[in-house]
């Protein structure tokens, strides 16, 4: 092989760009780039296409889930503090575990950082990893640590464990199946507009004071989200395994879409019964957006979706923690949002997504 | 909690910098954020400090290594095609899982990219992850993918095996040990002078071919590396089980002083013993390099340098890719390069560091 060709071609050629990234979207670019993979090792039980592969180690299930956070993409460090990134960067990983119905058990941490952060900097955003891996009882137990020519990179690794028998993948929710979805939705959307407009004022005008009055719940949940071990713990306990979970970490509409189109299945969701927390409620108001909207297209929650054979409603519904927001249907009904005047949306997604916010970046 | 008074101060404040990154280095940074962390489950065997993490999954150890790459800081797409780019960004964390004597099985792909990107250039860079996995039979088993606001990240987590009585450390050779390295040193780091040198020839003057011819080596050293499986599999053909072992990653002298510093040891290793390939030495003859300098601070070779006791000399003489190039000593003595003039030249770390790097950069 001669490198001479090819170091030659790479050099002068300056390659047209063909195809756009944002014309494929987030998961159309997995999808494409994944296409025809094919594990090849017994102990890969499940690879791309659930919230975290599932390794076969002989007595249980090892679960791996890897997560990018990119500073001017997924934060701004204009209005999130180091300490929540670390701990929020932290948490989403752990969700992916819980959404597997497993335990999050280890942790690696990428990160790259230009030297416009110092060292008290990063000992802040640890500080926050360190205090969610305290919390949730995860050992970091390696990682890479390196320079970036501009922002910070973070890149976090979970290794979780599940019983063999306890896993919950996305495809396999059945028809009649019940929607459940813990907590509420749409509020990490809400606060995330309100920081947005704070900080436009406050560039506008550096002495005015951010107004957040009121707004801690929905800021709270844009800022220091946390994971959904309790509702996994409550499975347990009550002897239920969900046929079906996610975690809703790009909107209730794109996460239902996963679970429908993985499955095979359709669904019906009540609008009335999407649970959302009364301040995001008035948040929303105050800023002109539809709460469901929030809900639905929003993000960032953290939250457990998961559908359950119908026999173990009457367990679901004791859980304070959870609401009942519709039922699985055959393929052929299609993926419905009901509104309350009665009327079937079709559930798209548009869902937060990485691939098209960049269009709006100046590069 | 008020969110009101934090975010009201991250918003004001433009902290000061305190203490720049580049102060500390790279393994610097990690000691320090990393200090105190200790494992709290049992399953986690071993934690920050070695080429992997060890997971103690049962039968077996499971291995968990990241490794992050960077353009402008690991890469220059210049003249770095994008399929060497992923094969290379595979193979070199198979070799941390060879570096414990494991097999790695599957990993994880994380890329953030900008939309300077195309979907074809991504294609190019999944086919030479995709071969390099076929090659080392290894399952990518999921990942990640999202934007950047400028250049290419990559961030990939391999997942190994290996039996709990074959897992091999770096801290753990012992006095008297025999330094053994695979293959050859200092070719990968040469190759990637003399592409930066005909880069530079190139932006001069984009009329010039660059001058590679007979470099083929050192270039496929830098651009496409292997990782050394193949020792792996003697080792366990021979029956023997090195007393320490590293990946050459960093440069020789930053390998040999994390075995040794881990270890409480000491070493002298002979400069006429360290394997160099011919090609690699006229090359470097030719850039007024001196060779063993290539070798002992330039990195990226990805062989592996184990310690090995004295008994199994006999069948290690007879691997013809291995090379002894030292002994252990007591902590006392030191740690030595001998000269080929016999003098004795303390090793200190000058490998490639890339928070130093970064330094050079502009921001």
């Amino acid at each position: 092989m001669s490198y001479q060709m090819f170091t030659f071609a790479v050099m002068i050629e300056q390659k047209p760009t063909h195809t756009s990234l944002s014309e494929l979207g987030e998961f159309g670019l997995i999808d494409h780039l994944t296409a025809g993979i094919a594990p090849q090792h017994a102990s890969s039980v499940k690879g791309i296409g659930d919230d975290a592969a599932v390794i076969d180690t002989g007595d249980a299930y090892s679960l791996i889930s890897t997560d990018l956070l990119n500073e001017g993409i997924h934060f701004d460090l204009a209005y999130v503090p180091l300490k929540h990134l670390g701990y929020k960067a932290a948490v989403v990983n752990f969700s992916d575990i819980y959404a597997m119905n497993g335990t999050p058990k280890q942790i690696t941490v990428g990160i790259a950082v230009s030297n416009r952060f110092s060292l008290e900097a990063l000992e802040e955003f640890y500080a926050g990893i360190r205090l969610a891996c305290e919390k949730y009882q995860v050992d970091i137990v390696g990682g890479d640590t390196t320079s970036s020519r501009a922002g910070l990179f973070v890149s976090i690794t979970v290794v979780g464990t599940v019983e063999k028998q306890d896993v919950v993948y996305r495809s396999t929710a059945g028809e009649h199946d019940l929607i459940c979805v813990s907590g509420d939705l749409g509020s990490a959307y809400a606060g995330l507009l309100l920081l947005e407009r704070e900080k436009a004022v406050f560039l506008a005008d550096p002495n005015m004071q951010p107004d957040l009055e009121g707004y801690d719940y929905p800021i709270e949940r844009q800022l220091k989200p946390e994971a959904r071990r309790d509702i996994v713990a409550l499975f347990k306990e009550h002897g239920i395994k969900p046929t079906a979970m996610i975690d809703v970490s790009d909107g209730l509409a794109s996460e239902l879409l996963h679970i429908c189109k993985s499955s095979g299945v359709g669904c019906s969701v009540y609008e009335e019964k999407i649970p959302i927390d009364i301040s995001t409620i008035t948040l929303c108001d105050s800023m002109n957006i539809d709460p469901t909207t929030a809900a639905m297209n929003g993000g960032e929650d953290y939250e457990l979706l998961f559908t359950i054979s119908q026999r173990d409603y009457e367990a679901i519904r004791k859980f304070q923690e959870v609401s009942v927001i519709g039922h699985v249907m055959d393929a052929g009904s299609g993926m419905n949002l009901i509104s309350r005047s009665g009327q079937a949306i079709p559930i798209t997604a548009q869902g937060w997504d990485a691939l098209r916010e960049e269009e709006n970046l100046d590069f």
